[in-house]
């Protein structure tokens, strides 16, 4: 547990200084964010803040993890390294997609089909990895139940639908200042100290330092942000949150503490076939839900404090059910 | 610890449902912040904001404490009562000074003495129910030393001094909006960690149960604030931070965990002996020091976050230091 902590405090650090040194670069090189040109009034604003911020929670947990990692055992087997190179490889599809949209001066971003073909392979890489792992396999809890559930090869398909619908809703949910940020170090945290309880020193470490990442980012990216994190980021989280749960052989506890990456999707595919199928009617004045919950007069600072609270909340249950 | 996180949901749930409840009737009795003249002009607005919103943290903490607390030894020595009743004398006093201020249509309160002289009374009860109280006495931790202190009877007036001093800095600390519910939530999930882990079952209840109801506050707290704590709320945070370190026999802690709260008091000292000492030149731009980083140009929110987060990083670092 020990180790845990200091990793969350060298990351806390080391993030507050990187976010200092990228933060006149990112302004230097204009990679300001092109915002969306749908979203709510109120962002116009934005236009012209560095994006990219991803990179310091990404250098900050990488520093943070590789001082305190605990290499006693075989490096590929080390679930720390594991879930940084899960994280880093879809930071890669995400810095892609960020650089994209620099360019084109649009928030367009790598073609769809594009992206969804790395993610797939990525996906399919990660879930043969863990399904390989000795400490994995095919066996996840089922958190309340106490059971355990062996998925058999299924293993692989269902995982990999986890992944990509993970990844891809982290992304979603990075719509206001500090939101993603605020939710994923409570993510963090839970899984950090849960795998500590279990007794995955390795995992915890790879968790509070990236836990201790984020609580850095904060300082640059709390409402009023002076940075946002971009795909760059959001691609990250995702990647390291499914990762963790994953490694911890707890894939399932993703619908309670990733419950507002969940909502993310799922508002926008409800939004999107209703729309359809009604011919042209909204049931959410915008989606992803938080800019609905904006449009209904929430400040956006609101609606980060209760997206955080109510993660806490969920991340306790999560705890009592797995525990 | 499963009666501990099980504290915190009620909590939160009692407090969610009990601030719907008082904000209208708060409303209703015009019971609205009378903003200090001197404060930032940005703080004329919220002028009218319905305060005393410290009795939705009581009764949510209250609730939570008395259905989660074990009963099992004698009454008189159960030290989540004993935060309790120490959190209700100050919520007292607190509560005075804001139905004072209403009254009179200005930001005065109870007058200077009168506070001073409740605060000691109560002060002076709880060291000597602390001294006397067999799991405490006058015996006290010195963290990262882990070494024991025996102050003798001189814990009692030094217990004074620190009750004083911390239950003052947290009602200076309230100055912006969610800054001391986001600083104290911090706080009392440390307490309560802290408490799980060293055994205290009970102390860590009240405190989970302190925590949640904080978490709740923060729903109608956090920027833009619909609900102001007033001194009933921050006197009643203040009391349960310093009772829960004292009946842990760690009240050295408070450096660390109560570190902002400290700075307020401090910057507060600093400021008024340098005006007098150099006929009116001022060293902070305004105190508190969280009106001073205002005056500089930071939001309301972003003060907040810095707060909230440096008090997570010293909370683990407390954590380290005590384990």
């Amino acid at each position: 547990m020990q180790r845990m902590m200091i990793a969350l405090l060298i990351a806390y650090a080391a993030g507050i200084v990187m976010g200092k040194l990228l933060l006149p670069v990112l302004h230097k090189l204009k990679f300001g964010q092109n915002i969306y040109e749908l979203a709510p009034e109120a962002h116009k604003k934005k236009q012209g803040t560095p994006t990219m911020g991803g990179l310091v929670i990404a250098a900050a947990a990488i520093v943070a993890t590789l001082v305190m990692n605990d290499y006693s055992g075989p490096l590929a087997a080390n679930r720390a390294i594991a879930i940084l190179i899960m994280a880093l490889g879809n930071l890669c599809i995400g810095f892609a997609d960020d650089m994209t949209k620099i360019r084109r001066g649009k928030n367009g971003g790598l073609t769809p089909k594009q992206k969804m073909f790395f993610q797939t392979i990525l996906a399919l890489a990660f879930s043969v990895y863990c399904y390989m792992h000795e400490l994995v396999g095919s066996v996840i809890d089922v958190p309340f139940l106490h059971v355990k559930w062996d998925l058999g090869i299924l293993y692989i398909p269902i995982m990999m639908f986890i992944i990509v619908g993970t990844t891809n809703s982290a992304n979603l949910l990075d719509g206001l200042d500090g939101l993603l940020t605020s939710v994923s170090l409570v993510d963090f945290a839970t899984l950090a100290v849960l795998a500590g309880v279990m007794g995955m020193t390795d995992i915890g470490v790879g968790c509070a330092a990236l836990c201790g990442a984020c609580m850095a980012f904060l300082a640059y990216n709390a409402y009023p942000a002076k940075m946002f994190m971009g795909d760059t980021g959001s691609m990250f989280i995702g990647g390291a949150v499914v990762a963790a749960a994953m490694l911890m052989g707890e894939p399932l506890i993703l619908v309670l503490i990733a419950f507002w990456m969940l909502m993310s999707s799922l508002s926008v595919m409800i939004q999107v076939t209703y729309f359809k199928h009604t011919g042209g009617k909204r049931i959410f004045k915008m989606s992803p839900i938080h800019h609905h919950f904006e449009l209904c007069g929430m400040h956006e600072t609101k609606i980060v404090s209760m997206y955080m609270m109510t993660t806490i909340v969920l991340c306790v249950i999560t705890v009592l059910g797995v525990l």
